[in-house]
């Protein structure tokens, strides 16, 4: 370790890190180092060593900063519209509609509101499917959190929306001082025809991108993508080269035992993000974790967006991830505590193409760290420090959020954005927003 | 009103009330008189008005305090001892071995800090079904809790159990000013026999107390008990006249088609508690709420002990209700937020026999209000208030929580109880509480 004053330093707390076979493990009375955005040192000596920055931690959790595998952001500005309502009727008659009257304004005021919300909850990284993305990434780079971004097509826009697609994951890879990552983002395998889906997995192989897109989002589109087509979703993307990129597969509660082989084909280049929460709404199965598990396909953790899920509280996912999986599989010793943590942790990073970069607290890793206050009645007395984290601690208990080493949130203050401006800001557009007199949608449910 | 100084006074706030069919409403900028412990208007209009607190809430929402309808409110000192576990194993290896060891001052520990917790999140009201009741009931007082209390007993302990099951329902009824009700309470028709369920059931009529127990509760409890007596444990409590007195059934997930007729000739005075998470843990079938609500049954939420539950959080208790009910029913259209809301409030004050007192804001209900602050990102913008409380909200969002008019937290901050001394007094406890090398179990779980 150099003796140079560190840029931050964190003191007295427990760490959570991951073994060599990546089991969870926590470091009693641990401090961690950072340096240059990156994770210098996770120590139980730091004497002598000075910092810009110190915080003692003592009584709270550190863990690496929980990852939004799949979202749109700015559907915030939506959240609670469309309640109770099957997916065909929430996308036909209110979120399509009603996003035909989106402006940049909207999106910029809804990004900057959903990132408050996620550094409050704990999260340091999203990623982000939507439109508008040259404001999404604005927003990013003001807020300080990290970002995965796709600016969203359908083939109804014809090539031009693939284009600028592609044009927006070359322009923005590696932005906000290289907070930001980009992919290349096919709304669906039911909204973009096979040969749009063919040029996009050409394009990413070509200029090396990720793609990030919905499929088998449900049972149902799994059944009607077979009666059209004669194959699944999954085999859709097969057939067009998709499973040949680095995928990122939003939702899959649809992926089926026939999928199954044609995925792990695929394996070490897709992944699934789950958002558990919308999916009890909606009545969907959930995701089949254990089975992709079986194939070695990480599932990270998501919230979708929050006009489906009501929020961006990835703390939740995590719990409902577990409570689900156990009641799905009929087995309460599948999916412990400590897998749950591993899904938030190492498998969601992965997902999001940065399981080299964060997702650990590891000496190389960038500095992105929450720190959990656990000295609420709610979490105490602490017999298995895993079960605390995921079934008893909340979202709410986060009191500082870090990334790449700079403090986004202390003490549940947020340092980086006006929270009180945009929630008014957004409150004025917000009729002429939600207005569906005109009759219009920006596409059309039909799987 | 009279214009002598109120006792207490909220100005500002959005009111959940309820209309003449039981509809959620929401009054805006709503003031509460509260004299007396009783709330004595609900109004627009207060000019002139003294009063000794006065709580301006402007931007938060008041509603009726949540009610746990079933905890073992001592067991927060074994939250997360017994993970990922199947219930035979968690009772017979875990649970059952450690209560074995248990004293009063672990009971009374662990009812302080559950306290804590359930005032930190809008809880005003709990049904409690443990041991050692002397010592809750003198907890509940200290807290400024409102409380429904059972001493449990089993079969194993001879005529003993039941008659002191009596003995405390009689002295503490009306305790703590009147905040204090109790019940008759047997375990469970698997380990309480059918004689003393009867004696029960006896005993309850006898003297106008409620009975308060465990039943069906898992679809295997139901099968076990077709299978040995050839009925269900419904049936059961039917044979044994216990549903012939006022009934709190906990869980109730075993319930099966042919106990509906059955529970239906009881309605009105039968109601069951649900406590959806730990079903979700064990792999249980939900509480059927939709065939309860068909024939009328109250069905109250509920957390269980935190043993299982991992917290007293009654909150996502509401929000687990509605979308694991969604679910279950492959309904998105079933279990509103508006549904919750009723189950959260009138349904839950039916459930613990307190229907006319609380439940609601209402002129003549006792004064049991929480304040929930809706300012945080994650609950804006508020387009269905209803569902920003059941889908957006978060227990850790309640600012305010009073009974009987009296100030338990303000502005989170606790007023009663002392949270650090508790749970450094408790954790001392801990090694001699958890410790399961004598081999004793208190019963054995074999349904």
């Amino acid at each position: 370790m150099t003796q140079s004053p560190a840029d931050l330093l964190i003191t007295g707390c427990t760490a959570l890190v991951h073994d060599g076979q990546e089991e969870i493990e926590f470091l009693e009375d641990a401090s961690i180092v950072v340096r240059g955005g990156v994770i210098e040192a996770i120590s139980d000596d730091v004497r002598g060593l000075d910092a810009v920055e110190h915080i003692d931690a003592r009584g709270q959790v550190a863990m690496p900063g929980l990852i939004n595998c799949h979202t749109h952001s700015p559907m915030v500005a939506l959240r609670g519209i469309a309640e109770d309502l099957p997916a065909e009727e929430w996308f036909n008659d209110y979120i399509w509609p009603i996003e035909s009257n989106l402006t940049e304004k909207d999106v910029e005021l809804g990004a900057r509101l959903a990132c408050a919300e996620m550094i409050r909850g704990g999260v340091t990284c999203f990623a982000d499917h939507y439109f508008s993305m040259d404001t999404v990434a604005a927003v990013t780079a003001e807020s300080g959190l990290r970002a995965h971004l796709g600016q969203a097509f359908f083939s109804s826009q014809g090539a031009q929306g693939r284009e600028k697609s592609l044009e927006f994951a070359l322009r923005h890879r590696g932005g906000a001082d290289g907070r930001i990552t980009t992919a290349l983002a096919p709304h669906a395998p039911y909204t973009v025809d096979d040969a749009d889906l063919a040029a996009t997995a050409e394009l990413a192989r070509e200029h090396g991108l990720p793609v990030h897109l919905h499929a088998s989002e449900s049972r149902d589109q799994t059944d009607n993508s077979l009666a059209r087509h004669g194959l699944t979703p999954i085999e859709v993307l097969d057939r067009t080269g998709l499973l040949d990129t680095e995928l990122l597969i939003a939702h899959g509660t649809g992926i089926i035992d026939r999928d199954l082989p044609v995925l792990e084909r695929a394996t070490g280049q897709v992944a699934v993000a789950t958002a558990p929460r919308g999916y009890l709404k909606f009545a969907w199965d959930p995701t089949p974790v254990r089975a992709l598990r079986g194939i070695g396909v990480p599932v990270g953790l998501a919230t979708d967006g929050a006009a489906s899920n009501n929020s961006l509280d990835v703390w939740e996912s995590m719990a409902l991830t577990s409570l689900v999986q156990k009641s799905a599989e009929g087995d309460p010793r599948w999916l412990t505590s400590r897998q749950a943590l591993h899904h938030a942790t190492l498998q969601s990073a992965r997902a999001v193409g940065l399981g080299e970069r964060i997702g650990s607290l590891a000496r190389g890793r960038r500095a992105d760290i929450i720190l959990v206050d656990l000295t609420g009645p709610h979490t105490q007395p602490v017999h298995d420090l895993a079960a605390t984290l995921v079934h008893s601690a909340r979202s709410s208990d986060v009191r500082t959020t870090i990334v790449d080493g700079r403090v986004l949130m202390r003490n549940r203050e947020l340092l980086t954005l006006d929270l009180p401006s945009t929630v008014r800001e957004l409150g004025e557009r917000l009729p002429a927003l939600v207005d569906r007199g005109h009759g219009r949608r920006i596409q059309e449910y039909d799987t």
